[in-house]
């Protein structure tokens, strides 16, 4: 196969396929992709099709959280790109509309984002992309470290709408992936206590190898945090961390699955919380591979299992065969 | 009597009993009270005997909107503010804990906030007060006019923390004084739209008489507001008024009322909207006043009725005798 | 002629010349211009030939204060705007670089502004420009107070950068067009106290006819500002400036004229001001045009002279022929 | 001597003085005090007995960089305090003014600052202080370790006035005490890059050691940055910081020594860059404490000199003899 490619036809069949090369547009790069993070929201497409009103109605290719290497470039680009390893931010906004010019890009209504129907994910050998969202990783990183800036982002994002700062204590539900990265961004910007809980042994272990305060959900807390970061997407958890804020605590709701949650209305207000979600990331992918370079956020101890590119399906259906394991990785074979 | 005094002892059993004038310690200055606006709070209070874990265990005066003249003055205070007419922020925290040294001292756990059980009110001949929570008016404003500043710093801190700000379209639910006053406060700071929704006829037209669009909270809403400024209290008007914001839109929830209520996660999150609740203010008395004095909030209108100090029972409980009312105003005879 | 331009091709040459009428690109729009105004820039161009590095090497067509009525549109725009009364914002970026994806599209390097040698400007009869950038107007404006959209920007951004809110004194050094707009947006954000100086007293006038605070720059200052918009470019109104502000004040340089000014430290220091400095606007056109349809912002007494595009001429170098000018306004005459 | 103290009683005329043991009135906790470090206005106010308009007219206790240990507490303060290790604040506002109750206490025009004329400051075996400012260190850290709360402030100030955060590109100019912490809080606050430049070269070995990228301020920086934090009160420093500055650059002048410096206009404007300056700190010791106690910022390598409290003339010459020394510490001997 020429371009080997993960495409998911319905639920359940999921097909390894070829599909033609990309030509890389103006202002397009051309990427051999060497590593890719499946993400929940794959699963969630495989198992059911669907994620709310977006539907897979034509073949998909699966998958955005990747790295590779620039192999072309499209008119317009600088060749001396050509062999840059580079982490591929998956929304590709329409930069035109009110979203994109207040700097908001990631609420363009027209964004163009890998895996979201009709728009093909980047489990495939090489995929063409905006060469402004192939951003070069830092000297000495991996593909897979680089593939990591994806959920890296998710967790910088969230300690911005939190404005997480230095001595904030917070509070993040949720271990797995994203939940032990955004808490270690929270530390990584200056949280001077970053408790991570969750019911799953495993992951409270990985949080406390991780250098992170990690303890079971099922205990009660007594500190007073500054954020919550819910991570988990449990309804239970919604409250129980609003419940644990002070005064002027900052709740962000990253975590996807609740889709209406009972707010204490009376303590919003005498404590005057903040309570917001997000949706994906803009502008963090430069500080994303920086933390990661540093090692300020260690992403290798979440990539629990890998596998290459024809065993993606695998790759989906491990979180309900190893309830122990975090982060699955496609790597692609390296080219000739 | 020489400092009659509007005391509530028990619910429904409010009585105008003689209370010592008090002398203003140091730091503090006498005011003699001009006039007292009621807040549902007041109301509650009446009608029930508490309100939450507020219990009125011993007989406690009611009120806190209020403006008079500075008549004596304890040490270390200024003697020239003798004769001055001021606003009386109602609420003087303790100034030394984490909320009072970061400015938000509408926090502060041991705030002494009038008519707060045990704290006294202000519909009194006589109260004394911090001298810097006893606010000069400028020139020219009526002690009914000052008093109001309490009610309008309401909407300025719901203006704050939404950020509203040039241009932007703002939705105010419930068109009570609160919801007249946010809404004229957010004109004020540059919105380009301020749609006042209620339910009562009469106050929808006041709100078209202050020349803010006002509609029938029943009829459908089709822009889409930067801002909601939820100030009704009822359940139905939060869900409603989060889907009408814009991407990126904020909501302050300033209503009392309900208890919990659903939020709708992935609309908070797709959009990325802020959710957010006051608690009363702080720092917001000068300017205040200052919207009060240029007539970029006009408070007359609201104050549909009147009464003297004597008549205080009246005043509370007006609201069930008259729906199509808005802000009672007690008004203390001059002194000779 | 068929698209009669003010073509600049050497200092104090300006030619009224016909150009090809353009034909809108894909994304843009073609607009009838039917108001133009000139600001000092463009009296600088045709006075020196070059601002700075900017060097006008080629002849270029001057203005980029524009409104005027869309008439044909490219690909991909709504054909349903043909008809639409619009104002123009001059400066198209790029919508690629890290500033335009921050949503700082003001600081892209690439930005394409009108009349900034080698993009021509807008004082023509048809213009082509990105659909986005032209922002359709408010019911009731007219073109010329929809040209006037340029300035009030650069107002509404100074205000913005100087955070003025409810209650702020704000203190406004130079009283051209530029600071009669800003200090009329001051107020309509909140603004307690606008005070406008300068040395003209025609200006302190028109300051004063607008309801603002206009006074001679040569008296003293009393009150302790909360921010200063500088605005008249003049040395020694920022070291005064600076000195009227209160402690946590905000200062926004945004006259230019002045290479080089000595900034007192220890005064920056002890009172923690925040100086900073405007570089046109971002994200102000919507705002703008709708501060002036509310009168809020009112452009009618700025406009002290008007002339039909053949004497743009005229219009450049009115400033020194008469010093109580304030704003000179081309208008093209209405296509059949 | 029951409470020796370090008087000064005129430029270079230092004497250790018994002076009464002072009874902590009600609010206050007694502290002895056992470890102080000197700062460069200490050696100002030896040297020359003054800094600007504060002028030692009276014999004044010097030093305010302390930490020791309760031992007892005024009325109203919980006795189980006796025996904490604590952060002495050295800034105690009145908690009144405008500034106090916005939050910004730090301009407070009444705070008494310990060692600022006609404020005793706190090399003395026994201090009294208001019982908030005394902060409780976390378990682990030494009283010299606690000491040094107080420059670190000056560093979380700084990097809070610049917003820095993940991902930033940090300059400090300077690499005395301040300049090394205020680069390793940035680092830990999120800085991918934080270079520090001196001209002496022990400091910027230190730098170095210290992790950070340290340099010669002789050498022409290359990158361009999202922060400077200016840390030597050199007047080229500044000019050369800013020009050193991406588009939307945050410069903090901290240094002292620069009375006038010229800024660069078009710069300021066309970058759109922001030059604050910072004075002292507010709400900053917590944050302070607990990055000195996770390791994010180390201060023992910046302790190059420690002297008993009666060989404190020895710690203020330090400077003038020992170019290559950093930070002398005065410490106390223990009590029985």
């Amino acid at each position: 196969m020429k371009n080997p490619s993960a495409v998911l036809h319905a639920p359940h069949d999921l097909r390894i396929e070829d599909r033609p090369i990309p030509t890389p547009a103006p202002g397009q790069v051309l990427v051999e992709v060497r590593a890719t993070g499946i993400c929940g929201s794959d699963v969630h497409y495989y198992d059911h099709g669907r994620i709310g009103d977006f539907v897979v109605r034509e073949p998909m290719v699966i998958g955005h959280e990747s790295a590779g290497t620039i192999v072309a470039v499209g008119d317009g680009v600088d060749p001396g790109r050509v062999g840059e390893l580079v982490a591929l931010e998956p929304g590709v906004p329409c930069r035109r509309c009110e979203q994109c010019r207040a700097g908001r890009y990631n609420l363009c209504p027209d964004v163009r984002f890998f895996a979201t129907p009709p728009i093909d994910g980047s489990i495939a050998r090489f995929v063409a992309i905006e060469a402004d969202f192939a951003h070069r990783a830092p000297e000495g990183l991996s593909h897979e470290q680089a593939a990591m800036a994806e959920p890296v982002s998710v967790g910088i994002w969230a300690c911005r709408k939190a404005a997480v700062g230095a001595g904030d204590r917070v509070l993040v539900t949720g271990a797995g992936p994203v939940g032990l990265l955004a808490g270690q961004v929270a530390r990584a910007v200056g949280a001077a206590v970053v408790t991570v809980t969750d019911l799953n042994a495993f992951r409270v272990g990985t949080a406390r190898d991780l250098g992170l305060d990690g303890r079971s959900a099922a205990e009660p807390l007594d500190a007073a945090y500054d954020v919550l970061l819910e991570c988990s997407g449990a309804v239970p958890a919604v409250a129980a961390g609003l419940r644990a804020l002070a005064p002027a605590g900052r709740a962000v709701l990253v975590g996807m699955g609740a889709d209406s949650v009972p707010i204490d209305v009376p303590l919003v207000q005498t404590k005057e919380l903040t309570v917001t979600g997000t949706f994906r990331y803009a502008n963090t992918y430069p500080a994303a591979l920086a933390l990661i370079a540093s090692g300020a956020v260690r992403t290798e101890p979440l990539v629990t299992h890998r596998w290459p590119l024809e065993e993606t399906e695998a790759a989906l259906t491990l979180g309900r065969r190893e309830p122990d394991s975090l982060k699955a990785m496609v790597l692609a074979p390296e080219s000739d």
